[in-house]
């Protein structure tokens, strides 16, 4: 089936003289997730991972990926093409074999950041190619059942949780824009919308969003480019100053800015695709390229999206007991089934709250050494068996129209090895030795990284991926511009932002530890200018995995101290057998050295 | 005599048709200890501090300092002219509202760093301003006494401490030079040039630095910028390929490098000068700016040069010891005099050793509230008195041909209070974080920064200073390119560098606390890829300052090994008194215990 697409789009490519194509797992708001429209790498290539790159020529094909996906692309391509690194070198070797100079490199600027494409027309120069940026894209030629773009119905998020008129985000961000001297804004992404006019869809899967974009003017008016059609909006919900535009308008905003006299543009280059930006150059404006600022308003959450992201974690901590103590009170359901019957299970127990509206990423249910791989998901007849004796990590999240939920918990399945206790007690160190931290306003995610990471460091351990990541308010679970990262922007973080903690250990072959909670960021009423992080999800941690013995004075009290808030929050709400099992899980220091 | 100065200096502006004239305290090299005929800040406003910024126009002058200096500048220059803050934008004003459009702003573009001035030009252009560089600093025509220019001996630094002859280093940064596809590399400080060629000299008062530069050719072969008469060499110390010219030869750079066909050359923006880098952008040469690669060459120490530091750290350390234990066997001879008292017993202690050559920067004695000014230092009739019941804060170092040492410690003045003890014990805490930290390859000082101030942080404090700075084998106290600081560059540590560690508290009015060791970076035995600190300060730390019950076990056992490390090193090379009052000072938990 994929060598007969493959044999279609080259037939497609020759027709356009193009003698290599590059196709990237990408759409054209540079979403991290897709529309099923929007897959065209995977119905090229079969390869369902998250990030990838193809590559086709007349005689070879190949696909990228990094170190992640290496045996999952093997196995899912087959023989048919080559699986590479993802690494700039390593393409351009490829390429620099097998094409001749003079030879057509093409690509869909529209789905390639504008720091990406840069790299193609270096690599491109270098290599003595023409780098195109095709009119329109040749997979869409061939693909002939490929899916209508998504067009979800459009509606309200109202105000009791987006707790700010459109009309007031709109007077905000318009007069950041005067300030900066700029007549225009780019908001090209369908995530910045939502927020600005209080919307919501359903184009993707996990996240709320509905695909659109919007310029932003001086004089406060407001171009949306979206079908009209597609709103289910109340009476004047929309500020009189928004105007709904068809989607293709889009493709002409040169002269829309022409016509509204625009000379300065502000677009963040992170944001806008490589196809807009290079339309955007080539007219005769002033670019001014600086992070959007819509990302930092949004980031510092008011009052009514805190309280909602609070409820979510409420209402997503009672599902969680509830379904911890059906894994731990009936073990029988789940030791012996596969990891997709703990992802069914914890979407059971989620579903049963009405203002449940699905996952907000998919869950990661790994068991034993499939935890090792950070980015694990189970896949129908190949997920693993939930045996005795073994860890089981989960990691899962849940849409709320009050708010969006992360976290990770990882179960003994049995009773707890020597070892076992001795990794999971580090991580927990590393989780408190960040999550209690108490910071001056000014320092970055950049510089906190250190202070969980330190903690597995000590014992030569680590982990490769960042500490933490900000979360939307019933939008994306990944929302920056604030990141616990070493190689996050160097933003400082801010009362009312949302971050998560989630530092691990990742043994390969034998086991993965994650302890993920969600924090906000809140003003430290002791010492005036300091920051502190504030507990949102409400998850026991598993004490017959914690050593405390290994921990500080200090560490036992924040522990005890976040035990004891899950369980005064939630118990009260839970029916008998499970409010007492949490009652047991969060007991203090005597009753959990009972539990041994 | 400042306002003749100043008188002096306006007319020579007006001979020049300058309508406003920037002095920086700078030289050529861009050093920051200057010789005394460099001194022309000095000179022109009586500032001793060691930055600021002078503006003269016709009717008007200021000083621009940083916070830590408004105070003494106010005090040193009088009301002959105004005190700043160091700020562009303040200075920008202050030019705005004195300097009609057209004005001649003029400066000595070879004391200014490349960014400092382009900061001039930009600044120069929003105000309409000419900015000048002008030919001959017009301080040298009215400073009728200036010193003669420091042209010390130039001597040879033993292949014993150096570990690596001239001629290899030549060869190594030459390849790294081809590597680079650079046709040569300029290396404009005294410093660099006395660590590749291994001569040492006496130009400024607190680094044992020839005032020199050098360039180096992709051939391997080396133009000398220095006087020859100053030669005190031996017989073919200098590698062949070093040709001697005379100093006013650099003044032609660009000739030279014709000469030699270059095409491409290696200049680094940060270490040039705003003069010499406006000569070689006017010539037509391929410019590679990038950090200088002798930088990180010379950072990481070869074996001979880490053995000669700890032998320094020994000889120093002894010399401490001496002078702590007579500080406190004889509290008569300090107590009630000042601090210039205590700086003069510990040069006399140090001077005792034959290879002592000097401080390694102006020794820092500082008592009660002025410990609270981290760049404190005393002076003839202003100094303060040593009471009973404060806190003395020693920050010192020591240049011997073995290596360059740097330590702070605190004293109590009789016993200590229990606020004095609360608060050396969480610098000592903090200092502890950071120097007991494991930490993988890769890991740079901008990330390590925050290990020790988050210490200070969990209590609402901070210090506002970096946390370490690399240290020279012989040379300057302050060696980049590594330092732990928050806007460090981010450059990682690696094994063979040297950095001190040194938070701090300082409650204005009150005191200050600094505890400052260097350390070694080591690879780490137990788990590869790790690296370690490892102590090269043999000094011991205070007993009756430290609450152990505020120690963790972690932190005990890293006190109580640094302390025996340093009483088993020291005690049996020192004389019974002090070698007694050293075992005391160093006994572990329970002898210290019985101290208070």
């Amino acid at each position: 089936m994929y060598r007969q697409r493959l044999a279609a789009l080259r037939q497609a490519l020759a027709e356009r003289k193009i003698d290599a194509f590059l196709l990237p797992r990408s759409d054209q708001y540079l979403n991290e997730d897709l529309a099923p429209a929007d897959e065209r790498l995977h119905w090229l290539s079969g390869f369902s991972g998250s990030q990838g790159l193809a590559v086709v020529t007349a005689s070879d094909a190949a696909l990228l990926v990094d170190g992640r996906y290496t045996v999952q692309a093997a196995c899912e391509c087959g023989d048919w093409l080559e699986v590479l690194d993802l690494d700039d070198g390593v393409l351009f070797d490829w390429l620099a074999q097998r094409l001749p100079a003079g030879a057509n490199l093409a690509g869909d600027a529209r789905l390639h950041s504008v720091a990406e494409w840069q790299g193609w027309q270096a690599a491109a120069e270098r290599l003595g190619l023409h780098l195109i940026a095709v009119d329109g894209n040749p997979i869409d030629a061939c693909w002939l059942d490929r899916p209508a773009a998504s067009a979800s119905a459009v509606s309200a998020q109202p105000l009791c949780w987006a707790g700010e008129a459109a009309s007031e985000k709109l007077a905000r961000l318009t007069a950041v824009l005067r300030e900066h001297d700029c007549d225009a804004l780019w908001l090209p992404a369908p995530d910045m919308v939502a927020w600005l006019l209080n919307v919501r869809g359903k184009d993707i899967a996990i996240a709320p969003l509905p695909f659109s974009s919007a310029m932003l003017y001086g004089d406060g008016g407001l171009d949306w480019f979206i079908d009209a059609g597609r709103l289910q909006l109340p009476d004047d919900w929309l500020p009189p100053q928004v105007r709904i535009c068809p989607p293709e308008a889009a493709s002409g905003l040169v002269g829309r800015l022409a016509q509204h006299a625009c000379r300065r543009l502000w677009v963040d280059p992170q944001s806008c695709n490589a196809d807009t930006m290079a339309q955007l150059r080539a007219a005769s404006l002033d670019l001014y390229q600086e992070a959007n600022p819509l990302l930092l308003m949004r980031a510092c959450k008011n009052a009514a999206e805190l309280e909602g992201s609070r409820e979510a974690h409420r209402i997503d901590g009672l599902a969680l007991c509830r379904f911890l103590h059906e894994f731990e009170a009936y073990p029988q359901r789940f030791v012996g089934e596969d990891e997709l019957a703990v992802s069914a299970a914890l979407a059971d127990w989620r579903g049963r709250h009405a203002d449940y509206r699905g996952v907000s990423f998919d869950t990661i249910a790994a068991c034993a050494a499939n935890g090792a791989q950070p980015h694990y998901l189970p896949k129908p007849g190949q997920a693993g068996r939930l045996e005795r004796g073994e860890l089981l990590l989960i990691d899962s999240g849940g849409q709320y129209p009050q708010g969006t939920t992360d976290v990770t918990r990882v179960l003994p399945l049995g009773p707890a090895t020597v070892g076992q206790r001795a990794l999971y007690t580090q991580v927990l160190r590393a989780h408190i030795a960040l999550a209690s931290c108490r910071f001056p306003g000014g320092t970055s995610g950049q510089q906190l990284d250190i202070i969980a990471r330190r903690m597995m460091w000590q014992s030569g351990l680590d982990y490769g991926h960042g500490t933490g990541h900000g979360v939307g308010s019933y939008l994306q679970v990944h929302e920056g511009p604030h990141r616990i990262a070493r190689h996050a922007s160097p933003v400082p973080l801010r009362p009312g932002m949302i971050t998560s903690i989630e530092p691990g250990v990742y043994l390969p072959g034998e086991l993965g530890i994650r302890i993920e909670n969600l924090y906000e960021v809140v003003a430290c009423e002791r010492h005036p200018g300091f920051l502190l992080f504030r507990a949102l999800t409400l998850v026991p941690l598993e004490p017959t995995l914690i050593d405390r013995s290994q921990l500080s004075s200090e560490e036992r009290s924040w522990l005890d101290d976040y035990q004891a808030c899950v369980r005064d929050t939630l118990a009260p709400q839970l029916e008998p057998a499970v409010a007492n099992w949490l009652r047991r899980k969060t007991a203090g220091a005597e009753q959990s050295a009972a539990l041994h």
